[in-house]
C-alpha cells in the first residue's frame, strides 16, 4: 500500500490501475477511522479492483465556531487500519494542495441541504459537495462508499452526481453501531464517561419512532412529539432538531406522505454534537 | 457524422472513439454558428482524432429579460456547416435531458464572474460554469475550444477546469472577425443596417486603445476615458461598461498594474447586446 500526498501522483497509480484493468473503488474520509469507515473499504475491496481511501479534513465544510481545528487526526493509526483492510492507495493531501492561494470554485446543491443539519450548518454541504467533487476528479473512481449515518450528505452527493453527469456509483452503507447501539462517530472519543452513558439514547428513540409508527400505535407527528419530550428530559442531551422528510426529495413530511422516510436527529453532548437517523416506511403497502 | 440528442447515446459513441485510442476534442456552443465557432471545430479536428460539437441554448445563462427565447435556431444550418469541418458527432439535446425536473445543482466560480459582464449579468457566469461542467462530464474530453471574443468565459472556465481538477485541457483561440473589425457573433444578426454600420467602431476603439497605451501617448486611464466619451458620440452606441482588468485574478487595473491586460467592452446597438475585448501590453519590458 501507498500514501501519498499530491494529486499528480496519486493520479498517477490510479492510471496505472485503471490501465491494468480494474476498477477504481473510493473511499473518502476525515480519517478517525472508526468501524464504519473499515465497512466502507471492506466493501469497496470486495468489489473494486484497486481501493483508495483519502483522508482530508475538510476546511471548507467546518463553520467558524465548529471544531476544524480540533478535529482527531491520527495518520498512523489510520494507515495501520487502512492497511489491514488491504486498500491500495491513501491519499492524504495538504489543505493547500486541495485549496490552492486563489481557489474561488464551489458546488452547491440547493435543495437538498435546506433542513436537517443543512440548516444547522450553513455553507457545511457546499464544503462537503466541493470537496467530494473535486476528489471524484482527482481519483476518477467508478465506485464511491459513503455511510448511512450521514444521511443527508450521501443523499446531496447521490444528487449531484446525478445532476452533474458523473459516471460513479455513489452506494450508501448501513450505519455501524456500537453494542449498545450508538452510531461509530470519530466524535464519539470527545464525549465525557457519563455524555457516554447517555449517548445510545438517541438511537433508542429513533429506534421507538420507528416501531411506533409502523405498527401504527401512534402518528408519526404523535411520535416525533413524544420523543422529543422524551430527550429533553436527560439534561445530558440537547436535541437540535429531530425530523422528518421523505427520501425522494428531502422535504419534511406531510400528513400524506407514504413511502420511505427518513427521520434524524442531531443533539449536544456537552459540547459534542452527534447525528443519527433510521428509515422508516409509512403506507398502506407493506412495512419495511 | 451522427447527430445524437441523449447522454446515454453520446456516451456510448465517445466511450468507442476513446477505446479505439482517439483523442477527445470538444467545442461546446448554443448554435447559430459563425466563423469563429467554425475556426474552434477546424483546431479540435486538427489536434484531436474524434471531434464533437455540442449544440445547446442554456436556459441557466439567460437573465429573465435576456433572449433566450429568441436566441436564434438553425439546426439544419448548423449541421451542415458543422459537417463540412468534418466533425464527428454533433450533441443537441433538449433542454430536459440537461435540466430534468428536480435539478438543482449548480458550479460558482466567486471572483472571475465579478466585474466585466458578470456584473451586469447576474448569474450567467454560474450558468455557464454549470452547463460546461455537465457537458465536460457527459463529452470528457481531452481538450475544449472556446473562443477569446468571451474573454471572461474563457478565463472563468480555465479557472473552474483548475479549482475543480479537471483532467481538460482548455484552449482559447482569437476572435474571429468580418473585414471591417466587427466580431463574429451569432446575435450580429439581429442588428438593423444602420447598426451594423456603427457596429465595427467598438473594435476600432479597442485598438486605439492598445495603440495609444502601448506606445506611451496615454496612460491607461486617459485612454479609456478618451474612448468612453467617443463611444458616447455616436447615437447608436449605449456603452454598457468599459473596463481593464488584469489577466491573471480579472482584477480591475490600477496604478502599478503591469504585465497582460483584458480591456472589454460591452455596449448595446438599439436592443442588441454586442461584446469585443483586446489585450494589451503595459509594462516596462517589451510589449508584445
Amino acid at each position: 500500500m501507498q500514501i501519498v500526498k499530491t494529486i499528480s501522483e496519486v493520479r498517477r497509480l490510479i492510471l496505472h490501475a485503471r490501465n491494468a484493468g480494474k476498477t477504481i473503488g473510493f473511499v473518502p474520509t476525515m480519517g478517525a477511522l472508526h468501524k464504519g469507515h473499515l465497512s466502507l473499504i471492506r466493501a469497496s475491496r470486495k468489489e473494486c479492483g484497486f481501493s483508495v481511501v483519502s483522508i482530508f479534513v475538510n476546511p471548507a465544510q467546518f463553520g467558524p465556531k465548529e471544531d476544524y481545528q480540533e478535529y482527531p487526526k491520527d495518520l498512523k493509526r489510520d494507515t495501520r487500519l487502512i492497511e489491514k483492510e488491504g486498500a491500495d492507495l491513501i491519499f492524504a493531501p495538504e489543505s493547500t494542495e486541495i485549496y490552492p492561494e486563489g481557489y474561488q470554485t464551489y458546488v452547491e446543491v440547493q435543495k437538498f441541504p435546506q433542513g436537517l443539519c443543512g440548516k444547522y450548518r450553513p455553507g457545511h454541504f457546499q464544503g462537503v459537495a466541493t470537496v467530494v467533487l473535486k476528489l471524484f476528479h482527482i481519483v476518477s473512481p467508478d465506485r464511491a462508499y459513503f455511510g448511512w449515518k450521514d444521511a443527508q450528505q450521501l443523499l446531496i452527493i447521490k444528487k449531484m452526481v446525478e445532476d452533474l453527469n458523473l459516471s460513479i456509483k455513489v452506494i450508501g452503507l448501513p450505519t455501524v453501531r456500537e453494542k449498545d447501539g450508538l452510531a461509530m462517530s470519530s466524535r464519539n472519543q470527545y464525549l465525557s464517561p457519563e455524555e457516554r452513558k447517555s449517548a445510545p439514547l438517541l438511537y433508542k428513540n429513533l429506534k421507538n419512532v420507528k416501531r411506533t409508527v409502523e405498527t401504527k400505535q401512534k402518528s408519526l407527528k404523535e411520535a416525533l412529539k413524544e420523543t422529543q419530550k422524551n430527550l429533553n428530559k436527560n439534561p445530558l442531551v440537547k436535541l437540535q432538531y429531530l425530523e422528518a422528510v421523505d427520501l425522494k426529495k428531502l422535504e419534511t413530511v406531510k400528513k400524506d406522505t407514504r413511502g420511505k422516510i427518513l427521520v434524524a436527529l442531531a443533539a449536544f453532548l456537552g459540547s459534542t454534537r452527534l447525528i443519527d437517523n433510521i428509515i422508516i416506511h409509512v403506507g398502506s403497502r407493506k412495512i419495511s
